[in-house]
């Protein structure tokens, strides 16, 4: 493990709990639970999981695991099989009232003993209803943050999670995007020390914007119809991540710790045939806005 | 098309009305919706979807679509791109009392224009609580269908059930299995007639098997904590289904009509992070329930 990784690694765990303890301010009188758990073949994580009244299910990992290369990681991964490790923080929050968004972050660092490096990562938002202004404010964050490093990388990142958050089934995206990226690395003529950099803001942007979106909407009053819709589309995510998200498939596929991965599912998920939405209510707001190239820094309110 | 595809098509949707009108009788004062559909290339089907007040949520699908194949089913399939002809019926329910069991069945049918053909299908049950003596009635109905054909058939496709309804990621079956058999053709030197016959058979196991069930369980009463479990399992579900069912795979992959193909999904499920059942309760033993290779029609009750 070279020292850049263990830097890294602290990082990461840093992270984990920096983003806990806000997260435990928030939703007051709650606190995450942790798993402390060792993988056979070296290297092991801790699960962080919330149960609350704000956030009704939230799950905040890091991760790192090391040791000779599975057969089946260098297949999925396309690398030779040497020793690896792969470290990061996952966190997916399931707020319970319907007009707070779902948010999704990961961070994460991939190397090999031969000397292959990458990063990837980044922070999407899943609202169960839209508002522009919530939109836009996140993407903005975004923007800030990826501006700070390089100017091409907010619209190279932002239309990435475009393509990769995308229930093709559905012909819809999962919510309204963010910034997605993956196997940054010295291919790309990227120092590792500035990828790191950059990864370590993108961490960070992500408890103070979350914190905003969330009092922003966590008051807002709501009934049994807002909380079908909000299962409705807890169904969507349920359906992304398992058909189509590719770190979800790569951990079941590599027999990861299955607890740990769909920690990412919503506490309660609901599925009606054809459900249809009337025209001019949010909800039917909400579903227009699930495609991809909306310019939400730019987005007039209507 | 051959002359004894539209036998077959003519058989599935005679099946199709019938299963649909025992339901009713079942669930008496609901009925079910139909939507037909065309499908661009040829062909189309009619999704008839339920919920009632015994069945929550359920939907007996049959389809027929052919014409030039599509490369990426050619792919699938393995088979040279020729006109081709896919016909079946597709089933699960999903009760409202958790003690009465899911259900799912599939009766199906494949032909090319260069003469290949073959027969897949199966019957398999998901209790939310295993019920020893249901689970053996449930098995020995499916062995009495399978020996008035060849003596052969239930062990073979008992098993191919436990090795299909397997969710690798949990190390757990989807249920208590039941027979599950694909490509069944003139390469396994049968006869096309031959293997109409069996699967007639076990479609038509279908609806008094499922009536007995649910008669012997719907009564029953129940509580939130049952509920609770019950929503749990159908969690197990949703993984099963989107994960590792290759029939959902293959239709979402290749533009299948998504409301279809989903209407396989739960009214409502749960994810609760490492749940953990009480010693010697019901939940356990049910658990304990859910591995392979189960001899359930000699099993005797605890």
């Amino acid at each position: 493990m070279t020292d850049d990784a263990k830097q890294i690694i602290g990082f990461f765990k840093g992270l984990q709990d920096e983003i806990c303890s806000g997260l435990e301010s928030l939703d007051q009188g709650n606190y995450f639970r942790e798993d402390l758990w060792d993988r056979d073949g070296g290297g092991g994580g801790r699960t962080r999981i919330f149960t609350g009244d704000i956030i009704e299910k939230g799950g905040v990992n890091f991760s790192a695991v090391h040791g000779p290369m599975p057969e089946k990681i260098a297949a999925a991964l396309k690398v030779p099989a040497n020793d690896f490790l792969a470290t990061g923080v996952s966190i997916v929050l399931h707020p319970a009232n319907p007009f707070v968004p779902i948010i999704h972050m990961n961070v994460r660092y991939f190397e090999t003993s031969v000397g292959k490096w990458w990063f990837g990562g980044g922070i999407d938002l899943t609202p169960h209803y839209v508002i522009a202004d919530d939109a836009r404010y996140f993407h903005q964050a975004l923007k800030d943050t990826c501006d700070k490093h390089d100017l091409s990388y907010y619209p190279a990142y932002k239309r990435w999670a475009d393509d990769y958050f995308f229930i093709k089934h559905r012909d819809e995206t999962r919510g309204i995007g963010g910034i997605f990226f993956d196997r940054l690395s010295s291919d790309d003529t990227m120092d590792r020390m500035d990828v790191f950099s950059f990864v370590q803001d993108v961490g960070q942007t992500f408890l103070p914007t979350y914190l905003e979106l969330a009092n922003r909407n966590r008051h807002k009053a709501y009934t049994e119809k807002h909380q079908l819709w909000q299962r409705l589309r807890r169904g969507r995510y349920v359906e992304f991540n398992l058909v189509w998200d590719r770190g979800t498939k790569f951990g079941l596929d590599t027999n990861g710790r299955t607890e740990s991965i769909l920690m990412s599912l919503p506490p309660m998920a609901s599925w009606e045939y054809d459900h249809q939405v009337i025209t001019g209510s949010p909800e039917a707001y909400t579903l227009q806005q699930l495609v991809k190239d909306i310019d939400w820094v730019s987005h007039k309110t209507k």
